[in-house]
Formats: C-alpha cells, sequence, structure tokens
C-alpha cells in the first residue's frame, strides 16, 4: 500500500468519512498543500502535544485541571452530567450554566456492551460523597440509552450516604422543541410535552 | 483560538465535512489517540513529504515521473485525458486501459472562471505534437462543463498540425448506466442511449 492509499485508509476510519470521500479528501489536500495539508498536520501535531483529559471532569483542555475546574468564579456546588465532550461544548455554547461538568464517556448500552465500569461513574460518585455538590443535572439525550442511564445514576446517586444534606437531582426537560410544530412530533415528545404543560 | 478548535476549523474545510462533523471527527480523534490520531499525523506527513505531481501527466505518486508514466509495458500510444486524479484512480481500478494518462486539473467552467489557461492544456498539446500518440481518450464527465471540455480539446487536437499521421479522438460511450432502469433514466441518457444502439 502506498501512502497515499495508507492515509486515505486512515481518513476513512473518521465517522462521517466513508472510503469516497476520504478519497476527495486526500485530494483536496493534496491540491491545497501549503493552504491546508500543512497547517492541518501542524493543528494535529498540537492537539496531541498540548490537549489532554481533564482529569476531575474529563474535559478536553490544555491545563489539567481543566480552565472550567479551575475557574474559581463558577458555581463548585452545581454538577452537570454529560456523556460526552460534545455536550459539554454544546452546553458551553448556550453559556446558562455556570457550574461544573462531569462527563461519563458515553452511556449505558447492553447492545454495545457498555457497563457502568466503561464509564465514568464510579469517579462521579466520588466527587460527590467528597462533598460540596448540592445540585446533579442529568444532562442526558432523550434516548433509550440515554434516559436508562439517567435512572441508573438517580438510584446509585440516591443510595449515597451523604453527610452534608439532601442532594437534588434533576434532569433536562422534555417538550415540544422550540420552531417544531406539533403535527411533526413523535407521540412520545408530544405525551412528555403534555404532562409537564407549565401555566402561564 | 485554542487547540482544538483551531484544529475544528481546519478538518471543517475538508470537503465532506462541515463544521459539526469536523468536532464529531476531532473528538473521535481525542479517544483514539493511539489508534487513530497518531497514525494519520504520521501518514499525513508521509503523503506530505513522498507524494508529489508527476510532470508528465499530473498523476500523484512517490516518483517523479509517476509508476505509470514509467512503466514501458503500458502503451505509450494510448493517452487517456481526464479531469482529474481521482478519475484517473477511477480507471485503473477497472483495470481495462493499458495506456497513459493526462490529468487535466479540472475542466472548463465559465460560472467558476476556469478557462483553457486554467487546465494542464498546453502542456497536452505538446506531449501529443512530440509524437508517438495515435489516440486520445477524452475521458470527462457526462456534464455540461465535461462536454465542453472535451469538444474544445476535440478541436484543437484536430487543429494540430502531426507529422505522423492521424490521430483518432474518442470519447467514452453515453448510455444505460449497467444495472439502471429504463423508468428511472432521464431522457437526455435514453436519448443516447437509442442514438447509439448497438446491433446484436
Amino acid at each position: 500500500m502506498n501512502d497515499i492509499e495508507k492515509l486515505i485508509q486512515i481518513m476513512g476510519r473518521l465517522p462521517g468519512l466513508g472510503p469516497r470521500s476520504a478519497r476527495r479528501a486526500v485530494l483536496h489536500l493534496m491540491k491545497k498543500r501549503d493552504s491546508l495539508l500543512q497547517p492541518l498536520i501542524a493543528a494535529l501535531d498540537d492537539v496531541h502535544r498540548n490537549v489532554r483529559s481533564c482529569g476531575i471532569c474529563g474535559n478536553l483542555d490544555a491545563a489539567d485541571p481543566c480552565a472550567i475546574c479551575r475557574d474559581s468564579a463558577r458555581d463548585a456546588g452545581a454538577l452537570c452530567v454529560v456523556a460526552d465532550v460534545a455536550d459539554l461544548w454544546a452546553l458551553e455554547r448556550i453559556g446558562i450554566f455556570k457550574g461544573r461538568y462531569h462527563v461519563l464517556g458515553g452511556v449505558l448500552s447492553a447492545l454495545d456492551g457498555v457497563g457502568p465500569e466503561q464509564l465514568a461513574i464510579a469517579p462521579l460518585l466520588r466527587r460527590i460523597e467528597a462533598g460540596g455538590i448540592s445540585e446533579v443535572i442529568l444532562a442526558l439525550g432523550a434516548t433509550v440509552d440515554g434516559q436508562t442511564t439517567a435512572h441508573y445514576l438517580a438510584d446509585r446517586l440516591q443510595g449515597l450516604d451523604l453527610a452534608g444534606g439532601r442532594l437534588t437531582i434533576s434532569r433536562l426537560a422534555h417538550g415540544v422543541p422550540v420552531g417544531g410544530e406539533l403535527d411533526y412530533l413523535d407521540d412520545g415528545t408530544l405525551i412528555q410535552a403534555l404532562k409537564a404543560r407549565q401555566k402561564l
């Protein structure tokens, strides 16, 4: 296998790129050596050398602990549990939540063989047992696996023997997405939206 | 902008990847540092250092002239003109054509401002004027721009004053794609297929 075929094969293993689009991407890189190939190599190298997982929350950052865990202006008493770093980024983009995070590294999945041991659940329990956290938001996807994980975590958290009083556990609201038409909504969402109707 | 954001921005400039899929790809790379990120950096580096354009045909290879141009078992008298290296690879995959290639680097396009000067047309004419080539296959896409380019090239080639006799110029056949249903075929293709019908 020559150098180009090897590169195409590796690129094809990225999510969202198949063999065909990997070939297209590689040819594009060859056409834009100075403006794209070289900067891409440099950027990958920088990330490889500089970026690590935060030992506390699992976020990706140039420093460990990460900028969010180090930020003393953020509320250390509120912990938002997410499945992936991408979810953490999504929540940071809206900029509403001012607490800290905990990245599980996935959700429980019987089908994919993901049990509690494969996720950062033990470190989560240790963080909460260490005290100082009064609210946990389970910000997991509204999928079967996401909700299974949320229920499992809620059970485990409620079973903790906490010295410092009660722990508030919540999940994200389910309902009609903003901009959504009722007509196009699935039944499950509509049921949730009706049950959780809010007084005006 | 931090290292990760920079990498996501550069990855998002690859064809087939938008900002969202670039983010996903980068997170995937971070999860598979040893099995994907490191091999990707090495493969990009190898390609950057080793692969170059063939000075004769425009193919990408570790050597210049490329393996196809150096292969004396291939018919130097037959030249297949393609728009891009990807087309050359597609033809090599079927393994039927045993001549040499000429990569134009695109097709004429009034809309995108691509004129004959932007393509490797002058080098193509020089190759043919140098003699030894008896057949030219214009293997360009059956798009408006591809066919415009093929007609333009046919005109230029027929206008050449060749010492060594006649030059056969052909294009790929148009017709019903193998496995194609007539019912789903566009009118243009059906007209071409009917006009070029073949005796059994």
